[in-house]
């Protein structure tokens, strides 16, 4: 199956029994939880992805639903990440939003940390206006490297090194296998963000080891490669007549050569879905982050 | 072929011999020419598009060439949009951007428009500071139903009531087979805007009946469907192996149930390609319609 | 006062007693009310606004206020447009937003029909799944004439023939002379839009008379023009020392003729604050046209 | 004239023989170079600003010009950076756009540097594809402290350690005096980023010292202060009568004391102003960092 790509460790399980990996799941109102947890070498390579924990949040396409699914969703991912953060000490905690802002189903961590509360200058300078409900926090979104000439490792390194944050948490857009998974399930992993993973294909890690820190990772997938939709296309057929696994790989190579291999698959109404993911992504880390203060005190601070 | 879906002409013909169909094609520089004529009903029938005159001018990938190749399109799409216009008089040229500005596929019709360079205004109120080498053009964005709730029909129709144009000229972003056609093919068609057409699904036509004036129609593909990419890649195995049409529609449509069937198939860099677009198209448009000024002057004027 | 230029008939008042002018004012919670009604020709002419009612809401500064009161002035903004709507019919509410969308203090107009529920296309086409709390609703923003060539009212009058609307509610962005109004206060009228009015100095009227139809007018300052604020400096002093207005009005030209002239004066925070107002614009026109219909529901809807 | 705000040298030295201090002042074609060197502490205190050399480029107004002005200014400025900057050596060039980008007159930075070519990850990568008429650049937006809890030099200093630059190029929105100024005047000056300049207030310096490699600041104003209009007009008018400044300076701060004094006064169409500016400080900064290479070229590497 070489060429179904994703970056959710849930669509790789499948209904398997598999070593190394254990799986539970659970309900909260209309939201499942799916947690994979990767024990082993093994188990990492048979998913391909890093041993560590990822929690799943899935539930029914947002767009069609109303606001009382999106809190929910924020009030959820607000305690699944309180769950994987390291305690709480003086140092700041670093929200970096990969992905270039100027191309829509990649801009989803640029505009998560337009949406993050952020309150580290206000702790260093103005001590007395804040209080015990509050962490300090500080954000950034450092570009791409065709846009920047940068290595977004280098940046994240270098803006470490100047803040010595307790933890990391990298917000990147992702990819899916399944079209109803676009825009519905976030991610969040204590692996960190992997060489080759999301939309903007990341080319170094971010993780415990590159940076010196605890990294978190929280994605939601905003896009599916064309040919993973062409190749589920031919495994569908193949399930009928029994075609080959690596004719139908030299198929799709062929029906990939030109410009449809470049080419992502999107909900139409992408730009507002984005914005709408942002902001629940933003909501949740604002809630893990200042857990003392209500949703109105919030968005008062950040007009 | 139901579940194949295209606006361009070109992509119907196929290398068939077609009754009631002309198609001749030629080439200037890089750009290759095709005009498909629909002269009887049994034409119209056969390609699924109404009878008329539809002209393509296809390139390579824009993205990957200099700026020669688009100025190349936009003076050769100057020059085929003349070639279609009816005799000047007093009366203005009205330009028609459809689509959507918030959908980034579907804004090249509004974004043409800001980069048209509209006179009538200036004709009626300075009439000594215009010259004979231009001529009045106005140009609206409608907007969509879903936005408005007002057929852009209706819109048209009343704005077409107040100013009387001589031609009405409408932008919209189509949709293509060919991967490698999106963002790099120019179709001009005198038959209008068909109900069911483009990215935005306009479901009234805009042509001559409708709005009682000549009506051009200028538009370039910014998506394919998911289905049609998933059809295609059935198509090829089925060529191998001799699956049934009925067969493979049937796949297609269990393919495509869920959340799937909503998804559009676009360029990772979309925001640019489509704003690199709209400045060809409203190049050419304002080559055609101020024959007399130099690029330069349009530039001075638009600023 | 040649030089001071408003478009809110309560700064025209000052605390002088008018002939033909009733001033009435009250306060809700925070929020102050004030009603300026012009009732003769003589009244018209002392206050450089056409005769009818101009309601005033005032509230502290949006942007260091909570999400509370931004609620208050949009539920108190529903119901002031209440009482100035006729009677409802058959017909369609038609929301028209005026100004640039590219130019940021003139956008007000257009964002605010962005963030307006429509209605009109689901009544027609779907009327099983409206019910008695919904009225139908549309709205378009038509662009300025440097924009299309074409005058709003040209627009406005050919939408207005097609969809025949009972009132026709359009939106703009206002100039102030008290920078403290900028962005926290709005106006409500039954008189329309008069000719010089709006950041975009529209240049028709939209009025009962021009467009054939009732028309209720909403806008709130985005901008004070550095003539006033001059001016104002130049009047602070002139009372100290007695210099004489005609010899002001010499001095302000003199500082007014190079590009200054052009120029206005906008809070720093202009992007966001535009966007904050038109969403209690829009919130505002969403509970007055669908009375039945919660936030939440209306949201909903929206998404 | 403690109410007067400029980031401009020039516009600090009046029509004086200031001592350490040295104007001159040439022509190119319609565009006006002055350099302004400060030499002595005596020459900074007197012009408020830190010793070195600023050179500023005027011309008329941007948007009244057609596109040659643009290409002469952005040829001049490419030729003025480049007699400024440090000689060549195997390091790249660190370009920092300064401002918000959510905030239009400020962000004249960030939008320059997603114009700027950047060539360090292909210098790194594909070495075999770049020439000598290339050198590496790579450049970066830092957001502002507001929105990201940490100071521009922070992240400005941990970039510096991370890419090793031999000279930064800092982008910046500045204040002016002179409303003729606004976007159509470039300072270039090689001392830098100094503490409360630029829309943006920068808090710390950005300097040689700060950074530890050698600070070239390019800047462009995009607004006036609404307190300098004002004090400018008390001004004039106390030349007619002799007010003493002091009298002035209260009358201001008591016509600053509220709104007033947290507002801007910039050009109605700023939007389109710095899209503009950006591109011509892009294509300088292009033209000085890869002079062999045409226009052309660089249009195509950046598509």
């Amino acid at each position: 199956m070489r060429q179904i790509r994703t970056d959710l460790a849930m669509e790789q399980t499948g209904a398997r029994d598999l070593p190394g990996v254990t799986i539970s799941s659970w309900e909260a109102g209309d939201i499942v939880i799916t947690e994979v947890r990767i024990d082993t070498g093994e188990g990492a390579k048979l998913l391909n992805k890093a041993p560590g924990v990822y929690v799943t949040l899935e539930c029914a396409p947002l767009r069609k639903q109303g606001p009382e699914l999106r809190i929910a969703m924020a009030s959820l991912l607000g305690e699944e990440l309180l769950r994987l953060m390291p305690p709480e000490d003086d140092r700041p905690v670093l929200v970096i939003g990969l992905g270039n802002r100027s191309v829509t189903p990649d801009s989803l961590g640029p505009k998560t940390v337009e949406r993050t509360l952020v309150t580290r200058h206000i702790f260093r300078e103005l001590p007395d206006s804040v209080d015990d409900r509050m962490s300090p926090v500080c954000a950034v979104a450092p570009g791409v490297l065709g846009v920047t000439g940068i290595e977004t490792l280098e940046v994240a390194h270098g803006i470490v090194r100047e803040v010595n944050p307790r933890v990391v948490i990298v917000i990147d857009a992702l990819t899916a296998r399944a079209s109803s998974r676009v825009g519905s399930t976030v991610q969040l992993t204590d692996t960190g963000i992997q060489p080759g993973s999301g939309v903007g294909n990341h080319r170094s890690a971010l993780t415990d080891e590159t940076l010196g820190v605890k990294v978190l990772a929280l994605g939601v997938p905003t896009v599916i490669y064309a040919a993973t939709i062409a190749r589920d296309a031919l495994s569908m057929l193949s399930e009928d007549d029994g075609t080959r696994e690596e004719e139908l790989d030299h198929l799709c190579e062929k029906l990939f050569e030109g410009a449809l291999g470049e080419m992502i698959v999107t909900p139409r109404e992408i730009d507002d879905l984005v914005g709408d993911v942002a902001q629940i992504l933003a909501s949740g880390i604002n809630q893990a982050l200042h857990p003392g203060l209500s949703e109105k005190e919030i968005l008062t601070m950040m007009s």
